[in-house]
């Protein structure tokens, strides 16, 4: 199978098995079968076996995968070779928990520009970056060849801030706002709503309540 | 169609529709066909009215949907009549932006408890809330009729805490730690994972670039 064809649904579910492949390659673990990974992870040994094998054959009968070999492999189906630069726009106090999280560079990503509108906000340092004027997001984010960009600024800013980056050269836009954005085909684009999150357990917490 | 077998996926975009409805409804819209919110929404009018159909007939041939009346049902639907009490768990940098995030009351949920076992946070306040000791959680909860958690504690703990919340009466657990928590059947989760947002676009921009 040509991996353009490969559904989104299969490439949304590698990042999950990435995540608990490396937990338990910390923890000293060499192999590991389809039937105990899906196990830890809620699901069936069929699925993850018919997930990983579109990408070649990295289990063996009998023995199950070797974890780090299989670490490496996703890693490098998900372009995680190298990290990835991000840029954070909108330095509010999410922005600000952002820029401070350490759990980032293990996973591949590595903040290396903060911006804001704010003079009360710009120059000031957060982890040993400086946070920089968005208005020089069109000169900056080539020159420091960011492709990715995660997005927590105001919901009434969102978009037109989304088409500057997008402008600028990002390829990938994290959003935080609680917002739908129209971006150009070709760009990518993921939410994080807690609210969403929340209300999708509503449904079913609630039938149970009445 | 019995509710219990509508598919999880279509419960999944119900809170997409409602957000963009409720912002339309803002901006003082009164209808909307499939089309438009399609449009919108980056998916097909077909894929709206088949989801939106499975709970009744809520729109009309010819004029759409009528939107504060759909933003009403939805709401209905997904147990959003009442405002539920969230406690957030683990107040670092992302638990403290929560507590102060002001977007969620208008979605449905209000946090009304704040736990942390660091004596230092203990008993400093964070909106007009007071961060309780995480010890007392199996009293408070019941107490303030909790069912919902926001769980932002270091992954080494994350599993411990959920299972502590869970006993306590919590029912739905919207997960910040980078870890797939096992929970009893009948208690909901939903992850929210950054660098998995991330590594779903990397697999996509990586492609492009090479």
């Amino acid at each position: 199978m040509n991996r353009k064809d490969i559904p989104r649904i299969i490439i949304s579910r590698l990042p999950v098995y990435l995540r608990t492949l490396q937990r338990l390659q910390q923890e000293g673990r060499q192999t590991i079968s389809s039937q105990t990974l899906g196990e830890i992870l809620g699901t069936t040994a069929a699925q993850i076996r018919k997930d990983i094998s579109q990408f070649g054959e990295f289990g063996k009968q009998g023995t199950g995968y070797n974890i780090p070999y299989l670490v490496e492999q996703l890693q490098h189906i998900l372009h995680l070779d190298d990290i990835w630069d991000v840029a954070v726009v909108g330095i509010g106090d999410l922005g600000h928990a952002l820029a401070r999280y350490q759990g980032f560079v293990d996973r591949g990503f590595r903040i290396t520009a903060l911006f804001d509108n704010d003079p009360e906000k710009i120059g000031r340092q957060i982890q040993g970056l400086t946070i920089e004027d968005a208005s020089l997001i069109p000169s900056r984010i080539p020159e420091l060849g960011i492709k990715i960009a995660m997005l927590t600024v105001p919901v009434s800013v969102a978009q037109q801030t989304a088409d500057v980056l997008v402008r600028a050269g990002v390829r990938g836009i994290l959003n935080y706002a609680p917002i739908h954005l129209n971006l150009p085909e070709g760009v990518c684009i993921e939410h994080i709503d807690p609210a969403i999150g929340l209300q999708r357990m509503t449904y079913y917490i609630g039938q149970r309540k009445g």
